[in-house]
């Protein structure tokens, strides 16, 4: 795969000329409104409350005179088709995560998250202090996109399912939805895996359509019921350590704005991040506990699992090797990580450890 | 201790009700510039940054009608007046870290770290989803002042020494710099702790002054240029796990600021958490492996001085418990942090312990 290919097979296509004139700026007495259309059901936690948070900011930090007009899915567009719309300039922006978008680029993976990944801080310093963002504009301009984050799940749990996983072979033929790089990996041990929009798999799950699936972490698994459906719950996933959330506009869009409306998007963007990310991570230990409370067995895979997703993770990452770009995402991804990680764990990692050696917890 | 004696010790004293009349707001067609007094001189890593990009953020986003103008110590007041300066209106806002004003009230600790504390995240998780802006705010009006947290510095690091510490017996009679309540720690351990601005370490340290210093973590370190001088360096430390940067407003000013531009502050403050912090943790470990280089030996301390760290911090953070504000932020702060915690373990820390598990690293 290249660059052109990619160009060729785009919902772009040819209508890149006539984004300008589709997505013409709805001014009124100096006021522009934003339509963002997102992946998310309205009060899907975690992921509807960046948006909210994104839109909130925008809203407060312009007096106004920048506004953020939220659609849920099926408002303007269908979950999954937030890129297309604004690549197109059907509508101003998104609020998705960009590894739904592996098959029009599949760089796109490392701005949302990969197997065996970076953290969200990780991710984080890779982003703003390692090349990542300038990364993320270099491949929105073949999409016509300019790149945002906007929040964070936070590292996202193994997933629900209705039996015990006791050893790698038990995916083999398993039913289960995981998107991204992550699934492809699934894929590898025999799983038949699926992408469903959030908003679809609590119906998928409990009719059997699904045997078991991965969303986020406790918050917004709660929130969504799967605790009805199922009552394993692995706790630590290998498939996404810190995803980022996407919230990205047409570049046609932010090339009018004014500097000061693109520092506001910019910087609210990250204190999305900050405050959505602390928000999730500030709830889910009261979520946890109250699923155990309902029966819910909280598990985590053995390391003879986590050696068959170490090996399946690193074909796939591989695969894609042949295009250039992804090529140098990747790598500039992996130099980033290793030595944010090489003080992190001596740090942190090594602090919190003897906190828990010293007080319990 | 109680409120009251805190208000009669503060240099505040009488002169809350002047405040508004000396932080007049200087505006200039329309605009209003906001006199920010810092604790850092200009140029420190990771302290001057994170107080540069809170200014930045604040000037672009607000279009120039809102600016920061930075003063570093000695230009209006020292590094450690910035509190007294602020809450009488000498100056509009500091840039600081409010353990340094302990003396005003016990509980400012818990406002940047605290032995045996939380991390960066683990902070961030209790200040706006745990009740800590609210117990910031309630603090502040005592000394007539918002309170907007503006920075982070990460996991600290255990300090620099001239000889290796063998067991928690090497600390008696050692001269060693360590604010909060570390410092009380380390006195406990019959250590001869001081106070001493970072602008002022290199010199205390080279002239014997001090045997061992503690400052921020090897990005900020290096800068400072302490492996000059000493050859031991401890990468964990117990002191100061996630320290949050202060920039709070005179609490007049603020009242006066309009719905925009308050917005701007608290979210800008939010943002520049979120990029100060990610750029110290993103260049931490390239800085570490560049002391190593130099001589520098990293190590980290036994579980015996772990041990007693452990013991000598929670006599520390108990005798202040007679204090009703002081008991009320404490037990918010560990209640927060035990179910942050809880749900973290499981998933980064058990995540990142499998990852290098399986990858190496």
């Amino acid at each position: 795969m290249d660059r052109r290919s990619f160009l060729k097979t785009s919902a772009l296509g040819g209508t890149a000329a006539a984004a300008t004139t589709l997505a013409a700026p709805a001014y009124a007495q100096g006021n522009r409104t934003l339509t963002m259309v997102t992946s998310w059901p309205r009060g899907f936690a975690v992921l509807d409350d960046a948006a909210s948070y994104m839109a909130q900011m925008v809203g407060e930090m312009s007096g106004g005179s920048l506004t953020i007009d939220k659609k849920a899915p099926g408002e303007l567009v269908g979950a999954l088709e937030v890129f297309d719309a604004v690549t197109s300039g059907q509508a101003d922006m998104y609020h998705s995560a960009d590894y739904y978008f592996g098959g029009q680029h599949p760089a796109y993976s490392y701005f949302t998250a990969v197997p065996f990944g970076g953290t969200a801080q990780e991710v984080t310093n890779w982003y703003y202090h390692g090349g990542g963002e300038q990364l993320h504009d270099e491949l929105g301009e073949i999409f016509n996109l300019k790149g945002l984050l906007a929040g964070n799940s936070g590292s996202q749990s193994g997933g629900w399912f209705r039996n015990e996983i006791k050893s790698a072979a038990d995916f083999n033929g398993l039913k289960f939805r995981m998107p991204g790089q992550g699934g492809e990996v699934l894929g590898k041990l025999g799983a038949s895996v699926q992408n469903i929009p959030g908003g679809e798999l609590y119906q998928a799950l409990s009719s059997g359509a699904l045997d078991g699936l991965e969303w986020v972490g406790p918050m917004a698994d709660e929130r969504a019921g799967f605790q009805e459906v199922a009552k394993v719950y692995y706790a630590a996933g290998f498939h996404e350590p810190g995803s980022a959330l996407s919230s990205s506009v047409n570049l046609d869009v932010w090339n009018e704005l004014s500097d000061q409306h693109k520092a506001i998007l910019r910087y609210a963007s990250m204190a999305t991040t900050y405050l959505q990310l602390s928000e999730t991570l500030a709830n889910n230990g009261a979520a946890l506990a109250r699923l155990q409370a309902q029966g819910v067995k909280v598990l985590q895979f053995s390391d003879d699992v986590w050696d068959a997703f170490g090996k399946a993770a690193a074909e796939v990452k591989d695969q894609y090797m042949d295009d250039e770009l992804y090529a140098r995402v990747r790598t500039s991804f992996e130099e980033s990580l290793a030595t944010s990680a090489s003080w992190i764990n001596k740090s942190d990692g090594y602090y919190v450890e003897q906190r828990v050696r010293v007080l319990g917890g």
